[in-house]
């Protein structure tokens, strides 16, 4: 077997264009079987095998440096690059993430998971070269959909201002994570149909010489045109036509399904476990919103390029203009919401926590300071979320509650996240993010009839003394606990508070409490520093009562285990318990 | 006098063109007559006097929609729409905010201040004005400057998705606040030589149908073309060639000094308080660069779009290559600097707080998450710093210090902060941001020799016992003055604290409090909420301490004093000591 043989690019040089060939099928293969059995990026991985054989067998990694942006498509070059095993041995399928890694290989610069950045990364890895007066290729490789990102557009402008050697290769499969959007892909569509011939070319019209291949799944022709830009001394584009899926049947035929999951059949194209049966809060928040957008032709919902997590593609059809995808663009999504919220519409943005930050600015500055009606679905902020350090949800806390004029709440069950939404479509005074819980969907079977318009009123659950518990959100359920077991093993009946606010305080709750209690625990589910909690720390700060805050460390945590990190953040019932006993 | 007759546009509606043409100079005349005496946007607005007249005279403002971007070029909107007498009237100067304002007439849709939002909100209300079948043109304002911000470019995108009306009009000055970067600038460059009719034109790439006029300041051919074009039934651009500074020559000539200042002479074109003599942080900081610069090859300072702030155009034009100016695209400029600084240059950004948060995924994604030894300046953060709500600069600690990796420092005098970049540029193990103080140079002409790779450990400046007060950068000598007035009014000797470190706690001296004190005090220049005190009151929370946190309420404070916002959040010494005394 070819592919077992190498252990660097070195070996692939010394290869004929014949073995390359028999390369790119055991590669692909290899890939197949992991992403089958493992999950992974597949679509992407399997579009990108021969480009990714011939940017090793044209360039010379390290010392050329290759950026790839987004990175989930780089399966092909960590099996190129030292790492083979953990594609062709499935005891080791764990053994490399899923995006580059600096820490695997130095063939990785960067960590990277989220999208449109790599061309400012690599203009400014040229640009140091350039300082240090040094000699080899920058090449980035950047999909069609994430040339939809601002970032991506900044990126190619500063690459051809600096002027010298920069190759941009751009991977044009003709799908995002599902399908484009944004006059730009008309312009990619022209080209792919004139091969590259077509008028107002768009990298032309930002200054790049461009090139095109239509055949990029052809290993020869690859290495054919990298080899005519290789040493360029000026920023170039090369244009090309890939197929996302390429080499399996039934995902280049469903890209949109075929762009990431878990294990499937390679008989059926089926995913496994797929979703499995129930309700969860995303299907409760995509009935609601198509209830509601049935009623009320105002009610808009928005995404930034990744639709599947509130409606399939059956759905989206059936809701036509109320559904606004605009592509990987979440600054523009959040901007657009404030604008149509000033008109009169009922937006609302779904997004997740890691995403949501692209975004800060425009949350701030366009709906924030302009104190307007949008609402924002804040959704995998947990640490129950995604846990690749490129993509946690546990940083919304610090960044989101502490901007003017935002009301942030966090819903406990279904009943409470849908009355928050209701009324945040509904009401007209305040910009709203909600805190879309995380994990199995919990029904209370009772409708929450709370009026939300009385900003930063807790809800005392249950009423105690000695110690008091907040629990915010996803954590409630551990306040309870705690609770339980002070008052089993103890016989402490705590007070219970489910604050529903994170980012305002209940003063009045919170003065009345000195006189019953001595000490006040807070629980969240994101990062401590610049949370919630230390906002009831700091009011707290000269009264009498002792308080303990609760939450996740400030760290990028990588592929973490989420039990094991509560735990070694002292969120377990028995260490909580025993801190309070200690207090009191 | 024309201009005194227009309460509204619809005055406006029923001149002649040679009466406009009247209009034209009178509006110009008093726009040149409250700028030198009264400070402002003054060459940007000279430039769009004619376009704004042809605006209100072609449509039907507040019917149709004018989206401004960065808004600091409406006065002349603000002429025409019963505001006149703020700029004819000295007495009434400061009736009006230099940006768009809600508050102020049904004319102005947004409060705004940043640049490139303008078209995804024309975007937002032009889809509200869909959804609501309604039936009126939606017309976003863009200067050139504004096309490098890479939401400008997601705006254009999916305003070509929308495919309904929305004018977009190209304000093309071939000048942004500086001159233009980036390679859209060669193609706007083209356009305007080749009257619009070069190749490869960026707008058309994106679809959208283009016009082009030369005239920009003739009001007659600027009210032809809106003719043309109202009512379209799909979008639109409209790249209008305008000259910055329009009708005063001096400002023509001199089109950087000419973006924005304070009052200055007709005649001479002399700025009148032109900056006064003194070393300033600016100037100490572009010393210090040009001199690491000269030494160090790899030394490279970026800014997105406002050079000025460390560099003149004659230092600029010696800097040379190890300065760059990658245009109003603070996103770039920030994953550049990650690029620059994986690849071994040592790069040091310089922002202004307010634009700084334009880049939080960029900070955490692309900087910290990779942990590179990228250096941030952050300017104007302090309540002393710029006021308008728009750009207030007092929101930085609770969105940037508690990102993983990132060490936030304040320095307190010019020395402290020296040695800190020094450091900052010659350390290769963490990204580091500089706080740079506010005000009036401060030097204690005694070189500071810390060590800061020793992360968190702060400095003990007068040990005392009762009261421990942290004076956090800025607002370390108000730490001192309430110290003195504790000794020298109540016979208490406090212990005062130079934290130097934002983003993380010195535990062992926190630790060290409890034995000789009873109450700590913490003092920032910025909000409360998320800040610097509240992750000292969380660590002290089961302490025996009272925590007093101080720093400025939550709140879009807009064009306030100073010294009444300080005093309204309690930041006077006497009220300070008064509450510190209540405690012990």
């Amino acid at each position: 077997m070819l592919l077992e043989k190498i252990k660097s690019p070195k070996e692939l040089k010394e290869m004929s264009i014949e073995e390359l060939k028999i390369l790119v099928n055991e590669a692909r293969e290899a890939l197949l079987r992991k992403v089958s059995q493992h999950g992974g990026h597949n679509g992407p991985n399997l579009g990108v095998v021969e480009m990714t054989i011939a940017l090793h067998y044209v360039f010379d990694s390290p010392k050329d440096k290759f950026v790839f942006d987004v990175s989930h498509q780089t399966y092909i070059h960590k099996m190129l690059t030292g790492r083979g095993q953990a594609f062709t041995d499935p005891a080791h399928y764990e053994d490399v993430s899923g995006y580059t890694n600096p820490l695997e290989s130095a063939h990785d610069l960067f960590s990277i998971g989220h999208t449109s950045t790599s061309l400012s990364l690599a203009n400014g890895v040229a640009k140091a070269r350039d300082l240090k007066q040094e000699d080899y290729n920058v090449v980035a490789i950047i999909g069609d959909g994430s040339l939809s990102g601002g970032l991506a557009y900044e990126g190619l402008n500063n690459i051809v201002e600096q002027a010298t050697n920069t190759i941009v290769i751009v991977n044009d499969n003709d799908q995002s994570i599902a399908e484009n959007h944004g006059g730009l892909y008309q312009n990619l569509k022209n080209l792919r149909a004139s091969k590259g011939a077509a008028q107002d070319n768009f990298f032309k019209a930002l200054g790049f010489e461009y090139h095109y291949l239509d055949a990029g799944n052809d290993v020869k022709e690859m290495i054919d045109l990298f080899k005519t830009v290789k040493d360029s001394d000026h920023p170039v584009v090369l244009h090309v036509h890939t197929i996302k899926g390429a080499g399996f049947k039934l995902a280049e035929e469903n890209r949109e399904a075929f762009h990431a999951g878990g294990p499937f059949s390679l008989e059926t194209g089926e995913y496994l476990s797929a979703g499995g049966a129930g309700a969860t809060y995303n299907s409760v928040t995509a009935d609601f919103l198509m209830e509601k957008m049935a009623a009320d032709p105002k009610v808009v919902a928005i995404n930034g390029g990744t639709p599947m997590m509130l409606f399939s593609q059956e759905q989206r059809k059936k809701i036509g203009k109320q559904f606004v995808d605009v592509g990987i663009a979440e600054e523009h999504a959040m901007t657009m919401t404030a604008g149509l919220a000033q008109n009169g519409a009922k937006p609302v943005w779904a997004v997740f926590s890691t995403f949501m930050q692209r975004s800060y600015d425009q949350i701030s500055h366009d709906l924030a300071l302009n104190n307007l009606p949008g609402t924002i679905l804040v959704f995998s902020a947990s640490v129950n979320g995604m846990n690749d350090e490129s993509h946690l949800g546990i940083f919304d806390i610090p960044f989101l509650s502490h901007i003017p004029n935002i009301v942030y709440l966090a819903p406990t069950n279904k009943e409470e996240y849908l009355a928050m939404l209701d009324w945040s479509i509904e009401q007209s005074d305040h910009p709203v993010a909600i805190r879309v819980p995380v994990g199995k969907l919990k029904e209370v079977r009772a409708a929450d009839t709370t009026d939300y318009s009385r900003l930063n009123k807790n809800e005392v659950t249950q009423t105690g003394s000695q110690v008091a518990l907040f629990g915010l959100g996803n954590f409630y359920e551990l306040a309870v606990k705690v609770a339980d077991k002070l008052s089993e093993a103890h016989g402490i009946k705590a007070t219970i508070i489910n604050p529903k606010f994170i980012s305002g305080l209940d003063k009045q709750l919170l003065d009345s409490l000195e006189k019953e209690h001595q000490t006040v625990v807070t629980l969240e589910d994101g990062i401590l520093e610049g949370g919630y909690g230390q906002t009831v720390a700091s009011y707290l700060g000269d009264s009498e009562l002792k308080v303990l805050n609760y939450g996740i460390d400030k760290q990028f945590h990588d592929r973490y285990d989420a039990n094991e990190l509560l735990i070694q953040n002292g969120l377990s019932v028995d260490s909580i318990v025993q801190r309070i006993l200690s207090t009191i």
